[in-house]
Parts: structure tokens; sequence; C-alpha cells
């Protein structure tokens, strides 16, 4: 793998290509990398299982989704409304008089990707980052997880053997590796923008370094989130026992090594939904993605269960389990009790009254998701707007481990969720590496072709004040 | 004036009001606050012109641009496109099946706002950050700027009674005061966002302290920019006396405090713009804003002045002045040369070649403008693409100064020019106060309207993938 420096030069120019290449020729080298790693999904799955213990059955739908995401971002720039094209034409007689106006976005240069442990495909080489970036024309130098080395050595591989094929610029993509060659990316003066998945504590110190540069980067991460449920007294009495199960499949899912799992749950005491829970919590020890994260998992549940008035509810050291406590105990252990512990623990919270529960939930720091199971026709004015503070992804039905990927969709809420107010899912994730320029008075001829007056690429565009769809 | 604490809690508590305030109701606090300072323009801009000295024409001009520009944002959120509405029907079969996915943006919460020294209405109390957040429901805490605080004072006190007359909650606007405030303010916690227009100094330290808060949030700054001119051989030769004329009007225009004079010109060697631009410089000493405005005019043209290679085309010490160099002494002493200097001075700088202008180009950091005069059809291949790197406004005619307010408009640039992908200018200044929101499986009625299936907005939004224009 080359050095840093070496990546970070050849990305800049690989930029004097890649930002004037078409959205059309951009599309096509992210088809070309979904297809290249479709083909190879029999070599890379089992090369995922030996690094990650995630199973076929997971991984091969993480391709799917990886493929498919590279697919919608290159529709995205087809569809060209991301550019966010608006003319104003020139009014001569305004006082002062006005000139001609024409703003667009265009990709801000090099991004730093670092990529997560718990998606090797969907959030690690050729993840959303990377394809997001490539989309609007920023070339990629990757930071590769230390969690799966031999799988992100082929994807890059197979990246670069796809990119050459369709005549992208050597240096729109490459992979580094290593603790220190990260802190590098992060300085390296030719990166303008870096893209996180990861801890909180990992990816502050990266937030803090990119602040701190000469000239400071954006840093979109996304760190840590507990994804608060709520399940009101009148959805526990009609269906408790449905949503113990549902709860039981979010929380262990991949051994409760997502970003969404839900990892406090508010019940009403003396819930049906806490009286079925201990049967549906796994007895097996989960292998997890990392030693690191084996750790993490077994000194946070350890932090929690440790608090005066939190009782194990179900399940046992190093393997899934439950734990309960009540608000007063909530409110008043709240650091030790609302950071994240990563892995398939999730800790029931007891409330007396709606008044109660509301209460608490203004306690609540940002998350990415927020879950809310109540009764059909039940007002709920006063839940929902503290779980619209504190969350990006706010559900009314079903568990938040699971994210579609569509135009619609985004992953982020705020800090320690994410740093943001872009994040690394969705048709908006491309915003990130873009910044506008306007062109006033500029000839035709040199206009980019999304701002010339005849439309040539047939894109929605806002003209002296008014939307048209394309 | 309230201290910040309680002007940062009066905000939060506001923020529970202006949050679920419909577009129209914003709206109109908006066109309220024009109303009310348009009926006092007889009153603020004597005021003004005693705090500024900018003179009542200028003056007068600044609150036309202000109530226009909060009458702009009043309309930018009654068209909607802003919330980039985005609704995904569910569907069922996929596999895995996809929910029922509406994305909108929502409002960040409280946001700080400090006002500018040289526009004492469109980028201070009730300018631009002013109007942009309270457009879409982020209540605003603004720090009066000291070069003027009897015309902030008065203009807060408009602001709050127009507010009040209309229903718009108390706290949603509040002004503070003092340097110890401004940091306060920063650090506060219910504060979401930071917008500033000043010196690359103060800017930076505000910039860091936001980066380094617990929960860091955004720091919006616009900080400082040279806005390098281009003149190419061709137009020099066509038209350079009226270039100079152009150019002495721009840069000495208010006694050059804009952010967009244009500091840096870049001029063929023996150019009929430099013959010309000495007998255009006027004699005066203007008064500066703030004594510290002066000093830094005074030091920053000293500095530039005492690079061995630098000689004194024009003008004096004090007064408005032009020195002149050459490409290789640019590039040998970019730090003393590249600065801004705040205040009616312009450095020109001769080139030999084109190839050696071209190259000179790549050492320049970001500015807010750049500008090209070329001949009619000359190719700019080889000059275009460096100045889109370095500037978020390019101008093919004209001069920098003169920031028309229109949907296009925006004003930033790579650092140091701006901090961000959103700017302070323009219709997408509102992006810098709002985050994205996506509801799972909602039930229509707890939808805000801009997300129901009837659309009962009349909004444009992105439908299953296809863009509709309202």
């Amino acid at each position: 793998m080359p050095d840093v420096d070496t990546a970070a030069r050849a990305a800049a120019e690989a930029f004097e290509t890649t930002r004037s290449a078409t959205d059309a020729e951009r599309a096509a080298w992210l088809v070309a990398i979904a297809d290249r790693l479709d083909a190879a999904v029999d070599e890379l799955v089992p090369l995922a299982d030996e690094e990650t213990a995630l199973g076929e059955t997971r991984l091969r739908g993480e391709v799917a989704r990886t493929t498919g995401q590279l697919r919608m971002f290159a529709a995205v720039v087809t569809d060209g409304a991301y550019l966010e094209a608006t003319i104003d034409h020139a009014v001569p007689d305004a006082t002062p008089p006005k000139p001609d106006l024409r703003r667009m976005l265009r990709p801000t240069g090099p991004v730093a990707v670092f990529s997560a442990s718990n998606f090797p495909f969907a959030f690690s080489v050729a993840g959303g980052d990377t394809a997001s970036a490539l989309a609007v024309g920023s070339p990629v130098v990757v930071k590769a997880h230390p969690g799966h080395p031999r799988l992100s050595r082929r994807t890059a591989e197979l990246v670069t053997e796809a990119l050459a094929a369709v005549g992208a610029p050597a240096g729109a993509f490459t992979l580094v590796d290593g603790f220190d060659a990260g802190l590098e990316l992060v300085d390296h003066p030719a990166i303008t923008a870096v893209a996180f998945t990861g801890s909180l504590a990992g990816g502050r110190a990266l937030h803090d370094r990119a602040a701190a540069r000469p000239a400071p980067i954006p840093f979109f991460g996304e760190l840590g989130s507990i994804n608060p449920v709520v399940v009101t007294a009148d959805a526990d009495a009609a269906r408790g026992a449905d949503l113990a199960t549902g709860l039981a499949g979010s929380f262990q899912l991949g051994a409760g090594q997502f970003c969404t799992k839900p990892g406090v749950v508010f019940v009403p005491a003396g819930s049906a939904l806490e009286a079925a829970l201990p049967a549906l919590v796994g007895a097996d020890t989960p292998r997890m993605l990392t030693p690191s994260i084996a750790d993490g998992f077994q000194t946070g549940s350890e932090r929690v269960e440790a608090v005066p008035g939190v009782e194990l509810l179900a399940g046992g050291p190093g393997s899934p389990a439950v734990a309960v406590t009540d608000v007063a105990t909530l409110r008043s252990h709240a650091d030790a009790l609302l950071a994240e512990v990563f892995g398939p623990f999730a800790l029931l919270v007891r409330y007396g009254s709606r008044a109660e529960l509301a209460e608490a939930l203004d306690d609540l720091e940002g998350s990415l998701t927020a879950t809310l199971h109540a009764a059909p026709g039940e007002p709920v004015d006063d839940l929902l707007p503290r779980l619209e503070d504190i969350a990006g992804r706010v559900l009314f039905a079903g568990w938040p481990t699971g994210v579609a990927v569509t135009w619609s969709q985004h992953h982020g809420g705020p800090w320690p969720a994410t740093t943001s107010q872009h994040t690394s899912v969705g048709a908006t994730a491309v915003r990130r590496f873009l910044r506008p320029i306007v062109y006033q008075d500029a000839p035709d001829a040199v206009l980019p072709p999304a701002l010339r007056e005849s439309n040539p690429l047939g894109i929605p565009r806002r003209v002296d004040g008014t939307l048209r769809a394309g």
C-alpha cells in the first residue's frame, strides 16, 4: 500500500480529472465497482466471515446493500438535483443593478474515509462514504479497519480494477493502512473532509484533529448511540410479549454490533415486555468483531450492572444480557447508564407515570434513532417532540436495526450520534463533499453544462426563483 | 441587556414554540421586522452614521438590503423547497422489506450570531444570520459589535417590538453585549450553532472554542479574503484604463472595509491598468470603523510595503494606497503578501507570462471571490479551474464589492474565507440551522404537514425518487 503522502498527492492530482468528469461518467464508475463486487461475492463473503464472524447470510445481504448503495448514488448524480443548480438572470435596471448569477455545487476535493469494524462492506472500503464522494467527483483515500485487513485489501483491488477498466483516473481511490496513517491523513493539506464511522473516543480525537489543522476541514462522524425505545403502557398492554420478541431480535442481532442497536428501553413498571424478555435472551457467548470490542462489551456491561439500583434481568458476563432499573436511578447515574454499550446488551428502564417518562427523555443525549411503540391512535404529543429533539430517525413501528437505503433515508442525530447536519446514508450523503460556487456574468460557453442557459443536461433547476423539475 | 445564560435559556424555551410555528407564521415574523426597520430608517441611518461614518447613501442602501433580505428569507420558507421533503413509500415485498420513510429538515435550536463591524445592518443585529435562523425556527441570541453599540440596541428594540406585535415568543430574539459574553455564548449548552462575520484571528478563536465543547457545534464563519483579480494581457490591452477606474472604485469603496474588497490584482508587466491607477487613488485619510481596524490597516499596509521587492505605487501611510510587486516576490513572501489588509489598500502583482500567472494562482488560499477580466472569447481554461479552486464566487465582469442578494447568491469560499459548505448570504443560508429527521412508518396524523400524504402545504417534494415541483 502507498504511504499517506503519496496517496493524498495522487488524489489531488486525480481531482483535476474527477472534478470535470460528467455525472454520467462518474455514475458509470460506481456501477462498474458495484458490478465487480457483485461478481466477486462468492470470494468476498467467506473472506469477510473469516475476519468478522458475521455469518454468510448477513454478509451476503451486506454485499447487496453495498452494491445497491453504489447504484443509488449513480442514480442520484444522474438525476442532477443534487447540484442545486440555481440561476438568477441579470436585472440591469434594479438599484443597484443585479448581475447574472448562477450557483451550483462542486466537489470539495480529496476525502479521507475511515472504514468501520461492524460493516465490512457497507461502511468500509467500498461503502457509502466512498460511493458518495466518488459520485460527486471527490477522490477518496480510505483508511482500512484493522478488524478485516485482508478483506479490505481484496476489496480495494477490485475497486481499483473496476475504476481502471472504465477510465477513472489513478489516484481517485487509494487504500492506506495503520493507526498513524489515519492521523497523517487527517492532517494532510490535500484532504478536504473526513468521513468516519466508529467509536466516540476515536471519533472525538479525529474531530479535534480536523478542527485544529492550520486550515480546518469538516469532520463527518458517526460516533455512538443508545437508540432509546419508548413503550407506552397501552402498547405494552396490547402487545408486550410481541414487543419483547422484537426487542430480543434487534438488540442481539449481529451480536449487538450495530450503531442502531436499541440500548435503552423505557417500559411501564410491571410490563408484559419485561416478563417475556428473559426467555428470549441467548446463552451463547458471541464472537465479537475484535478483541477490543469484546473488552468494551465486557467493561460496558459491568459498568452498568455495578450501579446501585440496577439488576441483571437475564444473561450474564460476556454473553447477551438485559439489565433493569428505574427512572430515578437512570437520572442520578446518567453518565454510567446512558453511555453506549456496543454488543448484545440492553437496559430496561421502568417508569411509573407518563410524566416521569417524559422527564426522563429530557435527559437523553443525541442518538441515531428513537423508537416509539404506542397504541393505534394514542396521543403522543408529550413524547414525540422529545424524541425528535434527540434523534435523526424516529420510528413508529419495528426496530431500529435495519437501515433501508433510499432517497429519504439518512443516518445521524445530535452529538454524540453524529457531528453534522449531513449524514452518511441516503441520497444527501453526497452533500458532505460539495461546496457552492456562484458564477457572476459568466459567458455561457465557459459555464459548467449544469448552468448553461439551454439546460443541456435536463436537470432540475431553480430559475429566477421558480423551481423547475427538469 | 440580559446575561448570556438568561438569554440562552429563554431561546431554548422559545424553541418549543418556534420549532412548531408554521412557515407562514415565521415568514410573517420576518416581514414584520422588515416593515419596522423600513419605517425607522430616518432614525436608524443617522445613528449608524454617527457610529460608523459609512455615510448616508451607503447606509440607506444597506437598510434596504437588510429588509430585502428579511423578505427574501420569508419567501424562501414560504416556498418550502428548503425543507428537502422526501418521501419513500413502503415496499413490503422487497428483501428485506422497506418501511415508509419520510425525511425533512427541522431547526437545530438556538443560534449564536456575532455581528460584524462593517455592515451595521446587513451583517448585524437584524442581518442575514438572524433572518435565516428565525426563518426556519431557530431562535437567535445576537452578540452586539462594539463598533456600533447604540445602533445595535436600537435595532434590537425594534426587532423585539416587531416580533412581539405579531406573536412570536419572547426569547426568540435577544441581544447580548461584551467580549466575555461572546465566549460564554459559544460555550452555552443550549446553543446549537454559531454564525460569525469578522476577523481571521477572532473567528479562529471562536471556531476552536465551538469545536472544543463537550458537545461540539458547527461554527459558520466568514473570516478573511484577499479576493484576487486576474487581468489578462488581452483585457489590459483592450480596456486597461477602464479597468483601473473600476478597480480604484472597488478597493476604495467604503474605505476598503468590505470582505469582498479586491486586495491582490494580477496584471501583465507594463500594463495600462498600472499606468492609469495612481491618478485614481484618493489622498484623504479615511475614517475607519474602529480604532483597531485603523491600526490593522496601518500595520497591514506597512507589512506589505516592508517586503523587499515591493514598491509603493500610489498613496501613503494611513490613506488609500496601492503597492506593486512581481510574481517571484509574491511567491517567496506569501505569508506577508497574501494576508488580508482590511482597508483601502491593493497590491498589484506583475506577471511576465501566462504560465507564470497560472503558477502564482496555485499559491493562493481560499477567498470569497475571484475576478477574471479577459477579452471576449479569449480561452481561459488555464485560469478558470484555478479560480474555481480558491473561491466561492467567480466573476467575469465587474468587481467583487457589491453582493446581490438573490436565490443563487452565496458568500463563502475555502478557508480562510469561510469555514463551511454553507454560507451566510442567499437562499441556502437557512441550511446552516437545519438538520434532517426521518420518520419511519409514522401515522399520517402525527407527521409534520410537510410530510403528510396529501401534501397540504403544496410544497416541492421528492416522492419515490421523483422530484415534484409542488
